[in-house]
């Protein structure tokens, strides 16, 4: 027994070591451009197949890089949110999207890849659609987005659907550049990951409260489509 | 003579096939992922060396891409500054950042690759620094920012620095998530590349405008670092 509980540890730290092996790869070079052989090997693996045999697919290790972060974000996004509840305040559930992220990055112990990492997953087409379809399955985020459209219900689903994005976007890559800054000793706008999450909040504040201005239909004006959501063409 | 002509003629010819190949592969697979080889023999070149030959280094490559599609953006967005000259309206300025490039990208012949591209270029680390240099070196967005600079002088040096890396994320990230849902048949929040110029204009627009929140110097309240800009550490 205690043999096999030994082992099972082993391989848990082989998991481990790959995890965070392919978390600094993907950083630095970009998903597509390193294969599980080089994952394999900067993990300390004699086996070049250590990684098929321990997570399957590329895309299978990178939902494990992912979730394995995504629990303590989980975890501080839900305190956030309780403490949100019944604010009818846009700018407080930007809090809630915002700090949560930005809290776990500051506490990492430096050099971090968790933000370039993810900047680079988000690029590679493949694996888009299975990380957002993680983050639609976040009760926090779900409720977070519940509430920023109970408090701009004049807002049409278009536009909504827009913003988010783009708090998406300004998240995942202010923090990638920040990050990168930090590890090759550049500079960066703000001296620290709090000022950034303020810079962020101010700024995703605003887009999700920006006036929108109406865009005219089809055959009407300067627009050259229907105004109407639809299949991208 | 004729034949000289023809000669380089031909060369021209194999230039513009190996940036229309880079520029496709690029950003498809990413930068680091494409070789030169690859490159070479998506063009169509029997020769493996021929991106060597024609373009020097994969940077190089890379930037020609980037300077191919620039001369016309800079075109239109020289336009844009000279009926914009004069004006106090912030989203004036930002108007002239995100409608050329908007225009532009609307008027290639679909499927475009430019705004993958162009994602996929400034998520690598080697590149970042040279394209980013490339733009300080336009002098219509010199001038668009100089403008913002003018129309915002309460704003701190590090708000306004940060605000314009996220109005580049933005422009950037939001087209080409539009692009590739263009290309797979996927769903985009707006029908028209029109509409999303306008969806830009208004959030970027909010964010340089947005009030920026003070952050508490190093030591006092719950910031961990001091306000002034400083290098990265």
């Amino acid at each position: 027994m205690a043999g096999s509980a030994s082992a099972s540890t082993r391989g848990g730290e082989t998991r481990e070591q790959i995890l965070a092996a392919a978390e600094r790869l993907f950083a630095e070079r970009g998903v597509a451009a390193v294969s599980n052989r080089q994952v394999s090997e900067a993990a300390g693996q004699a086996n070049n197949y250590a990684v098929g045999y321990h997570f399957g697919s590329k895309t299978e290790l990178v939902l494990a890089v992912v979730r394995k972060h995504d629990q303590s974000v989980e975890l501080r996004r839900a305190e956030a949110v309780a403490a949100t509840r019944g604010s009818e305040r846009v700018r407080d559930w930007v809090h809630c999207l915002v700090r949560p992220t930005i809290d776990y990055l500051a506490a990492l112990e430096p050099p971090t890849w968790l933000a370039r990492f993810l900047a680079q997953a988000m690029t590679e087409p493949s694996l888009r659609a299975p990380i957002l379809a993680a983050n639609d399955g976040s009760p926090t985020l779900r409720e977070v987005r519940a509430a920023l459209t109970r408090l701009l219900p004049m807002q049409p689903e278009e536009v909504r659907d827009e913003r988010s994005a783009m708090a998406r976007h300004l998240l995942v890559h202010m923090c990638a550049e920040r990050e990168r800054a930090l590890h090759e000793g550049g500079e960066t706008p703000r001296a620290t990951w709090e000022a950034t999450g303020t810079g962020l909040i101010d700024a995703i504040t605003a887009v999700f409260l920006a006036p929108a201005t109406p865009v005219p239909p089809r055959g009407r004006g300067p627009s050259d489509g229907s105004p109407r959501r639809r299949r991208a063409r």
